[in-house]
């Protein structure tokens, strides 16, 4: 990670998962980030309890409730965010957080399709909305004209389920709501790209791989990719990117997904 | 249209622009459908006026009242249109009816977010799920095994907007509601194109051109094409297509657009 240096970020969904592997990795940095914002929805729950641990150990932690389906709940995550970030910006926003609803095309029903939506696609465009002055104040904090992830980015967490020309392992799960949100997410990262490439912020949706998680993990069957392998090869990609890659799909090896 | 012999077919937004369009173009087909189910929100409101006067002077013509973006109303449209015909089937299910609204990715809303997806995209996938029945008995009905709009199909009406590797005029409008709804729909249009193969149903999503309707034109700027050009265009797509095609993203002259 040679390339990526980052003083601030926030993480979506930070309490599990991909989320919690992210945070763990930018941890082990040899320059670790002065302010890791990590949210989840419930952070005093059973499900943020690893957190906790890892918060009580770390300061350099600040976990913050967010509801990313919730308006309201953003607003005053950003505030919180910018309070403690004091006069600076935030260099790097992910937008981890996301639900998957297993159903076929069937059975599907409008309240999923609603659901799922708000949470991958309306979430993170209110994320990015809340987030950009704190965004903005990153970019022109640091220096030179081009793009990076240290300066200011917006990561989007996609799928490759959300490849339109794909139709990745559609015969192993249909879940249309969650591969239409998807697709509209991928919509979102380039419209993103585009209205915030002249503040000097990156965009991008990543795929992460098939991930040993609770959404990737389906019966009883195994994804290839630990979370582990996964993070280390985002954080990669992340290290490398520049403005060249904005509002590109990339998987977690840098390698382009068709839309 | 030499190719296109359908007897029976739905058109949703069907009393005004490109749904008036498409219902007048089959009304002068030489050999005209024996059921053409005409839908909009209101039939007997001010704005279906010139619906109600051709279906006054064309008894195959059934208005129907539908809102796409309520899953009642689609389940009572059915179940009229299945009364009407009999025991026979559906050939061709034309989701035309959407909204767009004119926010910049700045001041994009929850709340258009919502709405515009649940008529652009929820509704189609709710009209899939409902037809299903009407369609499969038209395909059963009709001999070969290939796939055509002469048989049974779903004609999903997308958007150039919803190109994610083209971000088509994005300097004209963002419109980000309508680009994401139009992405997911394409998705969909994916989703429904392999789940109804089996069921000998063909599903595409076309690109109509930018046409002179309330919806294309902006303040004084005049949209190149007419509805007549574009719906003219799109029925002799419609008439060429075959199991090939199934899945694709059509332009109204038959050209593939990008995802």
């Amino acid at each position: 990670m040679a390339g990526l240096h980052v003083r601030s970020l926030l993480v979506t969904g930070a309490n599990r998962g991909l989320g919690l592997g992210l945070v763990q990795h930018f941890l082990r940095m040899p320059n670790p980030p002065q302010w890791i914002f990590a949210t989840c929805r419930d952070p005093k729950g059973q499900r943020a309890q690893e957190l906790q641990n890892l918060a009580s150990k770390h300061p350099n932690i600040i976990i913050i409730a967010l509801e990313v389906s919730d308006p309201t709940s953003i607003k005053a995550a950003a505030a919180k965010v910018g309070e403690h970030l004091g006069g600076s910006g935030l260099n790097l926003l992910i937008n981890n957080a996301g639900i998957a609803k297993p159903n076929s095309l069937d059975n599907e029903t409008p309240e999923n399709m609603i659901q799922v939506y708000t949470t991958n696609t309306v979430g993170p465009l209110l994320m990015g909305q809340a987030f950009l002055p704190l965004l903005k104040k990153a970019a022109q904090g640091s220096p030179g004209s081009g793009l990076s992830c240290s300066k200011a980015a917006i990561i989007n967490m996609s799928s490759y389920a959300g490849s339109i020309e794909d139709m990745y392992v559609w015969d192993f799960g249909q879940v249309v709501s969650y591969r239409c949100s998807k697709a509209a997410l991928n919509m979102l990262s380039r419209c993103q790209s585009l209205a915030y490439k002249e503040h000097g912020i990156l965009c991008v949706a990543l795929h992460p791989g098939w991930v040993q998680t609770d959404m990737g993990s389906t019966g009883s069957f195994k994804p290839p990719l630990t979370v582990d392998d996964s993070v280390q090869g985002m954080l990669k990609v992340l290290s490398s990117i520049s403005e060249k890659e904005t509002g590109a799909f990339l998987d977690w090896e840098g390698k382009v997904v068709p839309w």
